[in-house]
């Protein structure tokens, strides 16, 4: 017997992630409501990831659901809140129990790991896979993307190009041996950099998450900030499962525009880096410092010998903003 | 020249809907802030609307801007919220900006309506137009589904039936004339019962809007609330357009199983129905009682002359929920 969408969201989504006082009625009414802590703001953001877009199509499935939510922690991440609650609207093809179940668990895993609830959800029947996940926060000092100020460092977190280049290496088909796995888990299960946006969110003057590579975030950063950015594709950080199986002369490309590694960037004035390097350790993640913020307008890539890389030089085509 | 992602949601999403002081940080960012009323409960609900399965294919397309935001204040009705925010993820298959501008045309008209603010966007590429609309509202006495109690009258609003007699009409090809345009204007652009539901929310027990037809929504009703629901057709609201076009013999049947009115079905004690009433014609809607609560389990369907009506006689033949 086919399940009513009443049904699905009764069975696979009620109860998941963490329990938490400030819900007073999560999935299963026409709404959920929450009862928000007393004078604290509230940062809420939603994507959609649609199959074969935001995710390759044989994508394990837990991998899709811990996926979903984590480019969505990301987002509140980049602003400094602490995940609170999320909802979820599936559309599939078919409502099929064992993809259900699969991602519901991948998506449990990590709102469990986030001290997030589950509180709402809807499923509806679509030609193609898409999942929309809405996730709310409190936050205190918001991390912006206007607040960029010339004379300011420019850092990010982790390392950059595992995610492109883990998605070469799985529609290659490759699997196994470690570097190899290293990149695609990367790919599949991005790490929201919760706990280090939070750590920095007084030191640093703004921060955006690297979803589109960091050339085009850097590019929405200068552009809400006012600011020039310079960046310097020689001090990108590079994990080294990268540096092993990145194709030559295509590493530092990939580095500067390879999208979906979530990790943070940030602008931060550079007297207060030693205390940033210092609470990253902290927070057990790589902080460093690839750039700078200057006067004027734009992107643009310098390198180690100071002078301009253009971005053909890179081997870069497609770029989604102007950055004059 | 294509616009990315971000230049479409800084065209045709910014600064939609009404300007609030609670809105700290809108469209842009990446998240949105807002500074909740202190001490003021949320509700939170998030719905897709799918092409050809939510809404025809050839709809207007301010409608569907429109309907996207109307299904997801409905919800909100049914809590008995006030409308404060909204989020949108749009998934297109490709960005066409006539499509765009008269979709946030629609959506507009509404959000501004309802004193709302768009706050948040997201655009994606996918192969069918699916629109996700995720709608915050402050409720201060919320009207759950499970609070149902025998000896309550069983109300509706408005009328019933229009919209689905509005898509078969629509589907037919049928344009013009007084009937065939409020049927088909009820589909495309249902009432969310916002007003209504604000009005009662101290008198009624419990409520749900009305979206996958009544027999199916009152299944809900008389599930969460644990008692049987007894409803009567002949007693449904119709509208004289819904009575002249309505085909012979199917009208009872589309009234009570017709989804898409957005209409809200509340259940309320009888000796509080003069005071309702009061209230209901203040805010300028009808409230239909339409049968009763009782103690047992599931729906049933009563003649005038008090004989059980079964589902098959009534024309109906796929039922979401079971009834018991």
């Amino acid at each position: 017997m086919a399940l009513s969408e009443f049904e699905l969201i009764e069975r696979y989504f009620t109860g998941i992630g963490a329990s938490r006082d400030d819900v007073i009625l999560g999935v299963g009414d026409d709404a959920a409501l929450v009862a928000p802590r007393s004078g604290r703001r509230l940062a809420l953001s939603l994507d959609t990831l649609v199959a074969g877009v935001h995710f390759p199509l044989d994508a394990p499935v837990e991998d899709i659901g811990y996926k979903s939510l984590a480019v969505n922690l990301s987002d509140l991440a980049a602003m400094a809140a602490e995940p609170a609650w999320l909802l979820l609207a599936l559309t599939l093809p078919q409502a099929d129990p064992d993809w259900l179940e699969r991602f519901a668990k991948g998506l449990a895993a990590l709102a469990n790991e986030s001290g997030m609830a589950l509180i709402g959800g809807d499923i509806s029947r679509g030609q193609a896979v898409a999942i929309t996940v809405q996730v709310v926060g409190y936050v205190d000092r918001p991390l912006r993307r206007d607040g960029a100020r010339p004379g300011d460092g420019l850092y990010v977190s982790g390392t950059l190009g595992d995610a492109a280049l883990g998605l070469q290496l799985w529609q290659g088909g490759q699997r196994g041996g470690a570097h190899v796995d290293h990149l695609i888990e990367r790919l599949h299960r991005p790490t929201p950099r919760i706990a280090l946006a939070r750590a920095l969110a007084d030191l640093a003057n703004a921060a955006i998450d690297v979803s589109d590579g960091l050339l085009a975030d850097a590019g929405h950063l200068a552009e809400r900030s006012a600011v020039a950015i310079i960046i310097e594709p020689h001090r990108l950080p590079q994990s080294s499962a990268f540096r092993n199986l990145a194709p030559a002369g295509r590493a530092a490309s990939l580095a500067v525009t390879g999208g979906d590694d979530y990790e943070l960037c940030l602008s931060l004035p550079l007297n207060r880096e030693e205390e940033a390097q210092r609470r990253a350790r902290r927070a057990g993640v790589e902080l460093t410092r690839v750039g700078r913020v200057d006067q004027g307008r734009g992107v643009r890539l310098i390198s180690a010998a100071g002078q301009t890389i253009s971005f053909e030089r890179l081997g870069y085509e497609h770029f989604p903003v102007e950055t004059g």
